[in-house]
């Protein structure tokens, strides 16, 4: 089964009438097991980054389209692939990224929606789902929740609707880090939390830095304190992303990786007392698991920790705007340093970045924060080892708006292709949320057939 | 009961970070009948116009405020009365008028409560009914749809929602518009009817004109026949508000006016078959009513039909973007000239203008069109003698979508203070609105208590 890649014009600003100009937005389309006049369409809500690889990573869609006799759509956001508004300029400054936020790109998918179902013969009267993961599912919860006259319901994967104006702790995300190293390994949580203070102390001289340099076979050498605090926040996401993707499986996400890989880390750090340096060596044979999976990679480079398919710049600007997603560590319930969420400081960062503030109520005033329960028929599913799961929904709201805790799932595992080594619970994930599909797609069908 | 007027700054753009300052909005606000552990908030979504003329001819929000232990909200709408983002300069330009769409307008109201909510003391758990007329009615009616965990319910009076992108007849307006008028007289609207002509007979000489100008005492005197079709424009507007504002008691909406004012119009208007000028000093003599009811009036302006409370800029910029309502008339199911509805010609219009081109479909696309059967709690309440209703909601949608219409009511006769003149089906409508909206308070409270 292929995708068609194709284009659409869409408006560059759809709240505004100054700017009047169209942009061609990217997406992908599948039409093989498409039954008009049963089927359905199954809407991917496109999120941070390049929509093939998008398309690429939702295995699940292509296993469902069959049963479901759906047409699969993969439309790319706004500012990310080849979607740019502007081309090269679009990230040239504040001014062209104007139109870079959730709602715009929602805006786009109901027109994109719209005219799909113009234009493609038979498709009409098909119910469209939405679906996506991670900031794609609050997009697609969202999609449902503000256009539900455009699709009949939303799975809504690893995504975290609550992440906001502290609308959860902002310790969470962090501290379920921990607990997927503490159970993948005697010690390796606390092998990490030692650490930090290994390599301040190395750090603190010049012969430090440049060991530090050479183990960790870094492409720029350290020079000072300065770079060793960036070294720790490469660090650091490195053990944030090993939980996003730690799949029972041998998978290529943000990189590479062997199944299970916090236990394959976890195999280095078994011992968190070592001297300073040899805790460090273990580190690095650590940190070479998630880089040098495929044994391609010379250097290490401070700046890259994961996919190119990811549009970082868009992301950190929509982190400076709308997604403003506090968080939180202390050390103690989790394995990182001490770092108190100051609003302030990020606000100033933001500013000197791009020229613009963060407004962190915004989110919960537009999209509704806890108090969602006059929507209906959206399926939050969250992984128990997902760092995501802690500002997502983990329990039912009502009926029809639902929430599936997959307790081996990493970040939206049940977006991935049936494998063999799939745990039950995700395998029971999948069968409900084709359940809930079903359903939306008949009862729209019948509400549509007592209309005529 | 009196209301305090206050103001509230909110972001000129909701929905973009590159413009970052905010406007002072304008509000007022009753809270004489308040009880917070068991009332409400009754919002009042602010149309095209000054608020304080809106809180004015608002009385059912007065009248129920005692039973419904509610405090009163009035929300100035962003562009009208004294809410201008950009001071005298708001009007400017495209660029300056740029913010003024139905989306930031609904932003602002989604803050503003959210607001009140948080520095009203024990108003953090008060259940908020948004209600409104007209284009007012329609933002109550979408900010439910768009909000519905600020607002538990709506009641959109008079809200052509359907007005748009030909999802109701182009013709049903002017239809509605003649019904009264044949309904209020014998050869009412044949008079109405034959009267174009007559115009166009007598714009046809120089003495003609001379003689419409002077027999319709116009401060400006007609010279061309393109005069005369701002004459008949001028006649048409009168027609069609009367239309609007044929309420069974003297009012003062847009003029001040006598009881049932198409009868007393109608008066004037029984015999369609007399000669041109007599027919014409006859419609004279209705204009007469309807401008000089109060007998102030030395002269007539063909550019002012209606009160000044109304933002008459503000709303021709929105139907020139979003507000696109296609209406057309055809002579034969109305007492109008034949004008099909044009929208290349609308286009270009308003392109030179305001130097923008109207999106026809986006309305429906962000609001739902006729599909909005997922949404809840709103109460459509439209009169059989509004022109608008041709454009309203008439029949239930589900349980919680409700049409209410009253057929002996003019425009959003509903939310008019209580009278001794209320013919019974707007008492029956107003009995029933009450109810819908304790319902939906006590349900909210319900929700609430077992959330706790």
């Amino acid at each position: 089964m292929e995708a068609k890649i194709t284009t659409c014009f869409s408006k560059i600003d759809h709240f505004g009438f100054a700017e009047d100009r169209t942009f061609k937005q990217r997406y992908l389309i599948a039409d093989q097991h498409w039954k008009s006049d049963i089927g359905s369409m199954l809407f991917y809500t496109g999120n941070e980054g390049d929509i093939t690889w998008f398309a690429n990573n939702t295995g699940f869609m292509w296993n469902v389209a069959e049963e479901l006799d759906a047409i699969l759509v993969f439309a790319e956001h706004r500012y990310y692939g080849e979607s740019l508004p502007f081309g090269n300029k679009s990230f040239a400054d504040a001014k062209h990224l104007n139109y870079l936020t959730s709602e715009q790109a929602l805006a786009d998918f109901a027109v994109l929606v719209d005219h799909l179902k113009k234009t493609i013969p038979g498709a009409q009267d098909t119910p469209v789902i939405a679906i996506g993961g991670s900031y794609g599912g609050m997009l697609a919860a969202w999609f449902r929740m503000k256009y539900p006259h455009i699709v009949v319901g939303a799975l809504a994967a690893s995504a975290p609707i609550w992440q906001f104006d502290n609308l959860v702790p902002c310790g969470s995300f962090y501290s379920i880090v921990t607990q997927d190293f503490e159970k993948s390994g005697n010690c390796c949580s606390e092998s990490i939390r030692n650490s930090w203070a290994a390599i301040d102390r190395l750090a603190s001289t010049a012969e430090g830095l440049h060991w530090l340099s050479c183990t960790f076979r870094l492409c720029s050498p350290l020079k000072s304190v300065r770079d060793a605090a960036a070294f720790k926040a490469w660090l650091s996401e490195i053990w944030v992303n090993l939980a996003m993707v730690d799949y029972p499986y041998k998978a290529n996400f943000l990189q590479p990786l062997p199944a299970w890989p916090i236990q394959v880390v976890c195999k280095y750090l078994k011992n968190p007392k070592l001297p300073d340096k040899l805790l460090l060596q273990n580190i690095f044979q650590a940190v070479n698991v998630y880089f040098n999976y495929t044994e391609h990679t010379s250097c290490f480079n401070l700046t890259q920790s994961a996919t190119k398919s990811l549009g970082l710049q868009g992301w950190y600007y929509q982190s400076c705007t709308e997604m403003v997603m506090p968080m939180c560590s202390d050390g103690i319930n989790d394995m990182f340093e001490p770092q108190a969420w100051d609003f302030h400081a990020y606000s100033e960062e933001c500013f000197k970045m791009w020229g613009v503030r963060p407004r962190p109520s915004w989110i919960p005033i537009s999209y509704g924060g806890k108090n969602i329960s006059a929507h209906s028929n959206i399926i939050f599913s969250n992984g128990g080892l997902d760092p995501w799961s802690g500002g997502g929904v983990l329990r039912n709201i009502t009926d029809t708006l639902v929430a599936i805790v997959i307790p081996e799932g990493a970040h939206h595992l049940d977006l991935r292709s049936n494998s063999p080594f799939d745990p039950d619970s995700v395998l029971k994930a999948r069968l409900l949320e084709v359940h809930f599909m079903r359903l939306w797609i008949q009862q729209d069908r019948r509400l549509k057939k007592c209309a005529r």
